[in-house]
């Protein structure tokens, strides 16, 4: 049941954002390519390109099933042979460097024992955003609204999620966060206070909150003036992205080591990127702004 | 002697490759930053941007010393504490998108035990072309220059290397090579029949070879006309050298993950690239020419 439900939620989400993202958007519909894996089950990927307000972006679903590969049975400590996954994952590339780039996915896992019994099974997910500026009213709001989504399943939740997402979305080769950060979850069980329909719900909220922290935002911003040395800015850091996901996203290395869908996965990666040689923002520009902004933390208490 | 003799080499080929690139190229010189290791030691970095004919590069020595770090004694398999190592790196990126990108890098290692003799020592590099339009003529120079100057050392050496470099320099999620392949070998040490002073005249006659290798391609290709058209394929191809970076390439990586010096490391990604999804060109185009090529092998004796 649990499985079934969230399959649906999923797609109805991925239907629900998609049209959100159009309707703030240049108007250009995405396009949908559905795929199957040869293992069991597929895909579906809806891609937007050059749209006047999105560069590039996918808002994925994909729902799996079959024999775990060993190199993930390891992965995850098990020793079950039959899982079930699903989840929805997304991340979206503005063209105006004033609008942030978002990063989400919810998803769900399941192992079955040799009698076909759930063995084990989890949620997990988060969403996250990466402004190329500082803006205090867009981060301040976005954490709130994440925040507000938790806060009824428990008030320990949202700072928690909070921490995790900072943690993973590190550039520890730069020693540097990649964005601004949101909330980040993983292995959501059911326990002897929370039972496995507690987290579908919880999963569900923030799902849900997605579109009104990050719609807003593209609204306010979208058609902020900008010209070539916000475009450049932009650029590097993109190119921070991309590092972050080439080197560092668990995640995106997994699919690649284990012959995922290549250009499901990599539509995370920007449209264009930059790196110029040991660049640095000029001191008090709003560039070096937003370095001071991916160091800050307290977004709720203590907003830079 | 060995160690000094080959310091000596790089810092000399440095200057002999930055002086040959500066001739082809639009006259702008290299801009060097001198910075030191707080372990022992330091480097070169030489660094040329926004030039005509080339738009990003790097020109790189560094001579180190000190203590291994674990992870490098974990990596090289060995429990000797005191190293040596001194290399010269280099990747340029051109302007034009039918002057091909090129990578070399040619380095020395020598480990010593607690009465600071020498316990083991080896050289590695190579030299590899990254093509974004094939042409077999530049190809086949390329090819051939290194095997004029690896067969004086023996005629197994270029297949052995250039089989290697094949092998090492393959995007293994997009199951495509990175370029049309080169040289590249490691660990070569004196044995019974060739001595440390034969690999240390091996090395340096392929450093030797390197501009006779390439700068005839710059001075070919760097006046071909081209378009948008060519220079979003271009892009889109520095896309896969970003990738092949980040994911694969061990020197990258093992750099990244032991707090080297990451101006340095990541001098070797382009100025800037570019990600569309699902992209294939045009049956029977120039581009998908060079997708074929990327699969082809053998250069010397049945080029494409």
């Amino acid at each position: 049941m649990i499985r079934e439900t969230f399959t649906d939620y999923i797609h109805k989400l991925q239907n629900q954002i998609c049209e959100g993202l159009v309707s703030v958007g240049g108007g250009k519909l995405f396009e949908e390519d559905r795929w199957e894996r040869p293992g069991g089950g597929g895909g579906i990927t809806r891609i937007i390109r050059a749209d006047d307000v999105f560069e590039k972006g996918g808002v994925n679903t994909s729902v799996v099933h079959g024999k775990l590969p060993e190199t993930m049975q390891k992965r995850l400590g098990v020793s079950h042979e039959d899982f079930f996954a699903c989840g929805i994952s997304l991340v979206i590339h503005p063209v105006n460097p004033h609008v942030p780039t978002v990063h989400a996915n919810f998803r769900f896992f399941e192992l079955y024992d040799k009698n076909g019994e759930v063995a084990d099974r989890w949620f997990g997910g988060g969403a996250d955003l990466t402004p190329y500026y500082y803006c205090q009213e867009d981060v301040v709001h976005f954490h709130k609204t994440l925040k507000a989504a938790a806060d009824p399943f428990g008030a320990d939740l949202y700072p928690e999620y909070k921490k995790a997402c900072d943690h993973y979305f590190f550039n520890a080769h730069r020693d540097e966060n990649r964005g601004v950060g949101g909330v980040f979850f993983d292995y959501l069980k059911a326990d002897e206070s929370r039972d496995i329909q507690f987290w579908l719900d919880f999963v569900c909220a923030m799902g849900d909150s997605f579109l009104f922290a990050y719609l807003p935002i593209v609204e306010r911003r979208k058609n902020d003036p900008y010209g070539e040395e916000e475009l450049q800015w932009q650029g590097i850091r993109r190119g921070r992205y991309v590092e972050f996901n080439l080197i560092h996203d668990r995640g995106t290395l997994f699919g690649l080591k284990t012959n995922g869908r290549i250009e499901s996965i990599l539509m995370s990666l920007p449209a264009t990127a930059r790196w110029e040689y040991d660049h640095h923002p000029e001191p008090n520009s709003p560039e070096a702004e937003l370095l001071e902004a991916l160091k800050h933390r307290d977004w709720i208490n203590n907003p830079l």
